[in-house]
């Protein structure tokens, strides 16, 4: 493994609100970042579809790990901001967020993520995110 | 209470994923909404402050049901976009989200809503949303 | 030239602040749609970078038009909401907007639109736009 | 005249852009700003109404200017990103965009504006904005 995946991996792993959602990373290339979860009762809305709020939360993490991905290696990553269009109402057996950054900048990174849901097999796009990621760079304890 | 009311507290009571969260509805009006949850380490992100997916997910509700208490009898509503800006770290014992209708058209509707941060009884401004929603009439069953 | 192409094409011939800042629409497709223009001093913001608002401009125009391509006959396409990232300094000798149908409903579509700048015959993508647009039917007159 | 608005105001004068638009700025004060044009039909769409990216050009500027106001002397501002909400079509005599600075950093500024347009002395919301804007440290020449 990289040292850059390693980063990536790490930090998911200390991220308590993917663990909590059934979330698991399972792609990180440079500049590229996957996480997916399975349909659980607890993350839906009224209808009994996964919450538009579970699906943005695994397009944010993926928008930031594919930025952290092609940042230098003292560097944390949080969110400026994100915009994400609902496309379909989430239904599936599992769902998987794909983000690839868009623009790599000394301070700030665009990112682009797209969402699907898996059903029967067959990935339909639900959503489709907008974002803008800010590097950190972390002080030496 | 009120008929509106008691429609949206009838389906907040349904969203499984904000119990999950810990989320409670803590004020309905007319074309207003307030969604709050406690810190919970389960929550987190990579730092320990809250992840902005959970920030955002009570923002998402809370403009949904602003939406939604405007909205005819028979209609449910649906998040079409939403644009988050994330203006300081997730950092408090409790949260809320405070949505307010913008504009209440027949099928669209905009809401804005402040995130804020509550720590040692202070507030602060941690995040906020435009959103568009839309109306979508429920059929007879 | 068929149908969607034709109503397309004279919409935005009735665009006046098309005509404004110089723009031709380049290119109509299914789902599909360039618009197009010079660099003119009088775009200009305090830098001599064309400004944001008119690379804006093309781009919601193009998306609008994209969604309007694979709308139906008797359907006219207003914005309901756009995301703009500028990526890079608009510099460069002509400035050119793509965009296309990333889901077209019934009533809204979702589209993307890429702008770049072209300068020395290379061209440089400088801003990316998210848009919501929704179909109105037009009435008969 | 404060320095910030002597600031603000030569920039603004030096937006060629905005002088083709017709715009002016009518207001500057501490993280204020506002900008106004009068209705041309150079700036129509299909329908007739003002261009959204007409609108939106003036709100994106009257957020920069907002943020310049709370900037060091040697800063200038640039658009990192907005999102626009369109309320209503754009029909009136004149039409003026009000931002001001939400949230105010030493790299970032978060703005909101409101545009309105203004038809027999009445004001009507036409649309919203939600921007960042990044502080840039003007060299010395």
């Amino acid at each position: 493994m990289q040292l850059f995946e390693k980063r990536v991996r790490d930090s998911f792993g200390h991220q308590s609100f993917m663990a909590n959602i059934g979330a698991t990373m399972t792609t990180v290339a440079r500049g590229i970042a996957e996480i997916s979860f399975d349909f659980h009762e607890r993350l839906t809305q009224q209808n009994g579809f996964v919450h538009a709020g579970a699906i943005t939360s695994i397009m944010d993490s993926a928008c930031g790990y594919a930025a952290m991905s092609v940042a230098g290696a003292d560097t944390d990553v949080l969110s400026v901001e994100f915009k994400v269009n609902l496309l379909a109402p989430a239904v599936g057996e599992s769902f998987v967020a794909r983000a690839q950054v868009k623009r790599a900048g000394k301070t700030l990174s665009v990112c682009a993520a797209d969402a699907f849901a898996i059903r029967n097999g067959e990935e339909k796009l639900i959503a489709t995110m907008l974002a803008t990621m800010i590097n950190v760079v972390q002080e030496k304890s």
